[in-house]
């Protein structure tokens, strides 16, 4: 039986990396242009420096291992953020403020593929350390904004929802809920929407914990708070308000976020989570590494490309991958040998050069080939190398002339 | 204490990640121009993908591992061709004639990590599937020349050394060796450049093997073939004649060649091989998938940027990091809030345009820090915002002009 690749993995052929290809080039655009420097970090790391984390949702879903005859545990990177604070630790103090990255790398869960979840994927990361201000959050926002944008998408398909830890922490405080019983309500809460009301205030019972703590979260578009007044308006002055919207059922699993938590979705609910971040303030200094504020997201490739083909942005076959400059056709022995000079010469100046491997003579049968290609020129060699000319036909327009052998390089430069 | 990158694995922080980026640049760009359609795999793949190869060097330097509660063996991926051969496979007859695939992902070892040598690299793929023919031996090697060109080096500094599997087995058969002493004459001779010659001549005579059959090599660029004469035309033809010699020294480990095999070397001998590849024309067919010939070599970025650095031609620093269009001071408070407004503007227009965090009025002190960036403009935010007029400062010629808030992405488009 034939090899199959692992399962939740997958085989990108020209045309699927080429689509991977517009996705992540949208990402680093985005990043780029906001000022974030790529950085990248091992595959695999120490498996400690996942388990030192109070997180512990992600241990049971990671890929770990050891080398043959050594004693190091290693796992697959399940996320970017603990390689992003070992990082930063490692750098201390002399770290700029603010530093902000990006990365666009691979990463693991061995957990059981399904819709939208894949074993491996790629996973665009952006943090902006060293400033605590709701305009940094805003920031990271619009960065996310602008690779959609990029992509084609509009606030009328997807929303970024937010919510904010102390925001949320200090509501339910105040309603009455004992600080032991937090990490069990936000629990909850993050599971609030797979459930119908019904279930989840029966659980809410069930946990012993007040009704009226989870209620007051109910239409929680109107909630007002200081620090959402200011994060609203820096979204407003950022130019992404219309693509943002206040929903306190956004939790986040991950233990470290000390501030806003957002994710964004497809506007209709279609889809997991296109991305998810939040402000974490702490964590690079639980790596060992100076007290320095953070916010950030990640943004994986699989739930993205599921939302831009439903919505038609994502095109089919080979439309995202290069097309040649140049394809070279003989229609002569003499043709066949000089071939490889030509699109070498081409090749060597920076120029996108093919040319047929096929043996026949027949130009019409050569140029279809070409055709296929989608080449914007071709170049025939005919009966024309006798006086040391080259046929160059542009195939969009069909206009022929004859270029010198010796000046072909020189004319496509 | 501080966490660590795993032993023989490397963090690249953004200088570094830029320089690795400007080595696949030319990687890509020979690639896609020489009209090779780039791949991309699974990062661990079936361990028995690996198992079935003869050539079981390999396997004892691979990172294998199962998922928690799965008896599935998988293994980090050491090599790419397996992977190439499985997807080639997989296509079956549906595969066009010629297929040219090319990758660049990451691979592993679990050897000990040396100069040149590390556990986690990445590696340039190239491969010519469906013609066997010496030119496509030639076009492929040319490809591999086209990139090193771009990166600055030339035939004074590298040399592709080739050698013929077919030519040396009927040269050593000729002289006397019997077959089933084969591949132990072909692993003495891969390790030949190791050793001083009368350790290498008693090491033959430990064997039992015929002295006659290794001399024969000695000044080996003098040796005639059929083969090789017809593989010098093809080289010449693709204008590499100058960068390549023929080494019958050059084996290379992997069994599954079966024609040409080649390294690229620094050519004083300094580093280990920057590339190797070779003819591989029944791996594919070995996979599960229909007979095709194939050609391809791997080059890491490890030895490869130790060369580029060893002749200066890898800068240090920010030299291949992107520089920002436009830096964004403010000298007011006014300035402050609409600095958001401003650089989420230019950015949504592909403009790569940054901010100072700083708090500082000090007009000089921002512009200093703008100029650290590189940028080529600053828009200065100061008394002029009275009237909706922003200044545009070119920070390479000096020159101020004012412009209107409103058409300041005009301006930059």
């Amino acid at each position: 039986m034939a090899h199959q690749h692992p399962k939740g993995t997958r085989d990108f052929f020209p045309a699927e990396l080429a689509a991977l290809h517009h996705i992540e080039c949208a990402w680093r655009t985005a990043s780029v242009n906001a000022g974030f420097d790529e950085i990248e970090g091992p595959t695999f790391e120490h498996l400690d420096l996942y388990t030192v984390k109070s997180g512990e949702g992600i241990v049971s879903e990671l890929f770990s291992f050891k080398r043959a005859g050594g004693d190091v545990d290693y796992a697959l990177r399940p996320e970017f953020t603990p390689t992003l604070a070992r990082m930063a630790a490692a750098k201390g103090r002399s770290l700029s403020v603010p530093t902000k990255w990006f990365g666009i790398p691979s990463h693991f869960r061995a957990e059981r593929p399904q819709r939208g979840r894949l074993r491996e994927f790629k996973q665009w990361n952006v943090d902006l350390l060293g400033i605590d201000a709701p305009s940094a959050d805003a920031e990271v926002i619009a960065t996310a904004i602008h690779a959609l944008a990029e992509l084609g998408l509009t606030h009328n398909d997807v929303v970024v929802r937010i919510s904010h830890r102390s925001v949320v922490t200090s509501m339910l405080l105040e309603s009455g809920l004992d600080a032991s019983q937090l990490d069990q309500a936000l629990a909850l809460l993050d599971k609030k929407e797979k459930m119908d009301d019904e279930t989840f205030l029966s659980k809410v019972n069930e946990a012993g914990l007040p009704e009226a703590a989870f209620t007051q979260f109910d239409g929680n578009t109107e909630i007002s708070h200081p620090d959402l007044d200011v994060l609203q308006t820096e979204l407003s002055r950022w130019g992404v308000a219309d693509w943002c919207t206040f929903d306190f059922g956004i939790v986040r699993g991950l233990a470290y976020y000390t501030g806003i938590v957002f994710e964004i979705h497809e506007r209709s609910g279609a889809e997991r989570a296109i991305a998810g971040g939040g402000r974490y303030d702490k964590l690079i200094e639980m790596f060992g590494g100076p007290a320095m504020p953070a916010v950030g997201f990640g943004m994986g490739d699989v739930v993205l490309s599921l939302v831009l083909k439903d919505k038609g942005l994502l095109e089919e076959g080979d439309a995202y991958m290069p097309t040649p400059e140049v394809f070279v056709v003989s229609a002569s022995d003499e043709g066949d040998d000089a071939i490889p000079n030509i699109v070498s010469s081409l090749r060597a100046h920076g120029i996108h050069a093919r040319q047929s491997y096929k043996t026949t003579r027949n130009v019409g049968k050569l140029l279809t080939e070409a055709g296929k290609t989608r080449a914007k020129n071709a170049i025939i060699l005919g009966a024309e190398l006798e006086e040391g000319n080259v046929v160059v036909k542009n195939l969009e327009s069909g206009e022929q002339i004859q270029v010198p052998l010796a000046s072909v390089v020189e004319h496509f430069s």
